[in-house]
């Protein structure tokens, strides 16, 4: 497989969208209308599941672009979890117990805000763990997604949502400036900026070392990078050729 | 690894056993209460955690085993489950979903009576899955056992109840004839022995294909395996090498 370079992949979005952000806008709408429909019918027919991951930097619009790409999916049958600081009773497990738990039911999607990646990236950065166990978590985690995939007709989209550098400091930035975002802000989050370079070369190594291919999401648009994940969510769905199940018969 | 058969193993205790099973009985209440104390301070220490898996045919003495080993154990910090046909939100997920769930956490001992063991043996046996999908179970179980090794210091002890066709059908017998044990019989036993060696033919070749080693534990006598599975298990938990935290610093 060839190795994603993300310093050649481009955070922005393509030149004609500055023309028509309107259009991009409106097909959002309408593809997020045919994942509701669709989710619909996985949830009838119980047979397929989706595990959908959302990996980024601070501020890379992992809250919005789930709230926009399943804003016709009933509760029903979809959940989204934030992954935070793991509690006692997780850090009392290895690092894919808490993730396993909430693998989504035949029928059902799971949101993964954050996920089981972050124990391969804020530990490896900041030296928590050493080569060797972050050589033995990724071949764990290429054998769990390939464990829910075999067993389970899980299909896994991970997006990584690629923002630049200069933009998260923007965002950042808003959030101190906006009192309507202040609840968002976090001084710890201007720490970790620090180690941008750190954070995105054990990105990198990930992705490059995952079984189950990585979707390189350009996210430095809010409205282009709805439209993109949008889209690839979509796109997947539909090739699941789901089908609502017909009439049971009678029990005898 | 050299290949186990179990056809060339016996099933019945040494010979010196039958000249003094008392000495079998009072060692193996004595190993019992090391175990107890040794269960206090990994519970005390919160580092390690001890996986003990139960397999065998009906009747091979999981539960007995079960009670005589950890007898002396406070059931704050040991936990047994026995496994049964899965629920239908078990059913909604993958096969390890519900083993996972109950891996122990630090500082605690878990026994599976039946196990995830159980998907690879039932279901095959009866060809409700076919090679290929057993193959990557396998292979999912060996990646998940390493898992809970690597990361969360978990020593996994699996025992095999090696018992004969024979004594199966006098226990068996035994469930039908005493009013004390009607309530563990159960006429789909009688069935499920008329698949006896195709069984033990999915038993050996699981146990041969498995990472972590299994322990062929001779079982038709009582007293014999009660003896034979707590020195395992006491031996296993003195190589931990466990000592009781000294008293925390004053916090300042």
């Amino acid at each position: 497989m060839k190795k994603i370079k993300l310093a050649n992949i481009s955070t922005k979005p393509p030149k004609d969208y500055y023309d028509d952000k309107k259009k991009y806008k409106e097909e959002q709408k309408d593809m997020a209308k045919e994942i509701g429909e669709l989710h619909e019918i996985m949830f009838a027919e119980g047979k397929n599941s989706l595990l959908v991951v959302l990996q980024g930097m601070d501020t890379s619009g992992k809250d919005g672009a789930t709230r926009e790409t399943f804003q016709y999916c009933s509760p029903n049958g979809i959940n989204a979890t934030s992954f935070k600081k793991p509690t006692d009773e997780e850090f009392a497990h290895d690092f894919l117990w808490r993730v396993h738990k909430l693998a989504p039911a035949k029928g059902t999607i799971r949101v993964f805000i954050r996920s089981h990646y972050e124990d391969v990236l804020i530990q490896r950065v900041h030296g928590w763990i050493d080569e060797e166990h972050v050589s033995k978590r990724i071949n764990a985690i290429n054998a769990w997604e390939e464990l829910l995939q075999f067993d389970n007709n899980t299909t896994i989209l991970k997006f990584y949502m690629h923002l630049s550098e200069e933009r998260q400091g923007e965002k950042l930035q808003e959030r101190l400036d906006e009192p309507d975002k202040h609840w968002k802000h976090n001084y710890g989050d201007w720490e970790e900026r620090k180690h941008w370079d750190k954070y995105r070369d054990a990105y990198e190594d990930a992705i490059n070392r995952s079984s189950v291919p990585w979707i390189i999401a350009p996210v430095d648009s809010r409205t282009y990078r709805n439209w993109f994940i949008t889209k690839k969510v979509l796109e997947t769905m539909r090739e699941l050729e789901m089908k609502l199940p017909k009439l049971a018969e009678k029990e005898s």
